[in-house]
């Protein structure tokens, strides 16, 4: 089996107050080290950059926050896709790649959990890709839901958010686990 | 705009007790309603069945549980795509049904929320389509989390998986509205 590992939207746009307060603030440190141990490894790596299409989005690349965080930044040769939807796999050639450098295993993580993970990873799951979400390296916004669509639902906190994300996609579309425990059946 | 009513997985199969206790216990007949308000208008209906692939499935072939529920059983001459993974998407040939009637939006319903009703909305959502989800028309089971990826988290009830599921999707994927809702907007 190879395993990739795919890193989703970890922009300096998610720095913007629109979003609320957040979970997880170790998330991109966590996903760094994934980084670092499937750079050691030599294993695929996929950036996703969202750039979108909403004027005025702090994900927009009028706002600047389309540039990746510093501690998961790119190399030179690594591979980028760039989406302007929640999944990385619609409008993007995240699926032919992984297909052409023989990917069957997916180990996700990035932000937000229950928008682009959530959606990028359900998808991976259905398109045949055993999929381990790093859960402790993602991180959901109070922005991320939104209880007004009945009478008398309270507001989501973050990591309610998150951890309710995670639980609706652990055993039917990944496996979560959290980033140490992934790094220690590397070494 | 076209707006086509997509069912999904209002099957036999549900009424197994493997998947734990469920909430919206009318869920089946406010999918019925809409299907019989779609019949009246004229507008496109599309059933979602699936058939899955696991041996032993209560929603597989060789257990009877890919049969509709007769509550909103198809009509001879309406739309049945067959899946055998979350999305309605993946596998089928709905999104090229779709475009060829000229569909532009989409009202969802159906089993279970946080899995393959969640799934087809966040697909439909980033393919393009306007999505509606009729909230009390779908209903989620215990067996739709699993909170076993955490130390001492609380397992979730079926309500609050409903509930946390279509929160993250309203706004976001969908306008989540109530059946009645839906009914009166078409009058």
């Amino acid at each position: 089996m190879t395993e990739a590992l795919v890193l989703i939207d970890i922009q300096t746009g998610f720095d913007h107050p629109v979003w609320g307060t957040r979970n997880n603030p170790g998330a991109e440190e966590n996903a760094a080290r994934l980084l670092a141990a499937w750079r050691g490894a030599g294993r695929p790596i996929c950036h996703i950059r969202h750039v979108s299409v909403e004027p005025g989005s702090p994900l927009g690349p009028d706002t600047g926050g389309t540039e990746f965080n510093d501690l998961v930044a790119p190399l030179d040769g690594e591979a980028i896709f760039e989406k302007s939807v929640n999944s990385a796999f619609i409008g993007t050639g995240l699926e032919a790649h992984l297909r052409s450098v023989g990917v069957t295993d997916l180990v996700i993580c990035g932000l937000t959990t229950p928008h682009c993970v959530s959606t990028t990873i359900r998808m991976a799951a259905n398109l045949g890709f055993r999929v381990t979400l790093a859960h402790d390296a993602c991180a959901a916004f109070t922005a991320n839901a939104d209880t007004g669509w009945a009478d008398d639902l309270p507001t989501m906190s973050a990591d309610a958010i998150h951890v309710t994300a995670v639980s609706h996609l652990h055993g039917e579309f990944a496996d979560a686990r959290a980033t140490a425990d992934i790094l220690t059946g590397m070494a």
